[in-house]
């Protein structure tokens, strides 16, 4: 796959990672690390919870995005880097057994103001389940060099 | 420490957590699994990028301050449960050795238009390193539980 320069992106394009599925394993492995409340834990607990079952981090499926968008075919020049994004939704959890792919369409390109090499470019990354139903969305900022 | 119901809370309440040192090895295996780009796993790699040396990826900052923030002062009823959030910045990036504090500062405590028994809590939760510097910002949307 072709890294491309920022006058290689227009808005409108759209870009497809591959599947991968998420092991009750892999979910509570993230959340002994980094977000052990019961219900990302054990799913006997979570039958209580607003969760109903075992449901994993928003921030293991954020972190399971990244992946996807790594492996994906969405290729700036020098990586994938952005300073934040306007938004962040989760409107489904991710339980075990998904199998997640995303969607990411370019939505805007530009030249920066300050820095003649670079421009940003906002994307909206959508990741979907196996009944493609959205369990997050996010637009990133990103930096991407220009051609020369 | 306490948990709290919505009505425990109010805007300008602040709340802090525990610090973490953030080393390059929890850097890389972050990177190696979830975000496995040259410069979240290797120092001389990064040198040659905007990063100018080893930096964590984002969604590893957004992991370890989901742990700060789970092991914090800031305990709602039934956990810490959002789907989602209106901005997330890095407005510069974790180094290998950096120690990590959150501040959470509550913004707004309404009650729920369509479910009774719970609200919604609007927070601002900043990451800071050892120097004050702040490494991430996110307003997340919280799903808190209502007295009785």
């Amino acid at each position: 796959m072709e890294e491309r320069y920022l006058e290689d992106f227009a808005p409108g394009q759209i870009f497809r990672s591959d599947r991968l599925t998420v092991t009750p394993e892999a979910i509570i492995a993230y959340a002994r690390e980094y977000d052990p409340q019961p219900f990302h834990l054990d799913d006997a607990a979570a039958r209580g919870t607003l969760f109903g079952g075992l449901a994993a981090s928003g921030w293991h499926t954020a972190s399971l995005t990244m992946k996807l968008l790594v492996g994906s075919e969405f290729r700036p020049v020098g990586g994938i880097i952005g300073g934040g994004m306007e938004e962040l939704a989760w409107p489904r959890p991710v339980r075990p057994g998904d199998e997640l792919r995303l969607e990411i369409e370019v939505l805007e390109v530009r030249l920066s103001q300050s820095k003649p090499r670079q421009g940003v470019l906002r994307a909206r990354c959508t990741t979907l389940n196996q009944r493609d139903e959205v369990v997050q969305v996010i637009v990133p900022k990103l930096v991407v060099p220009r051609r020369g």
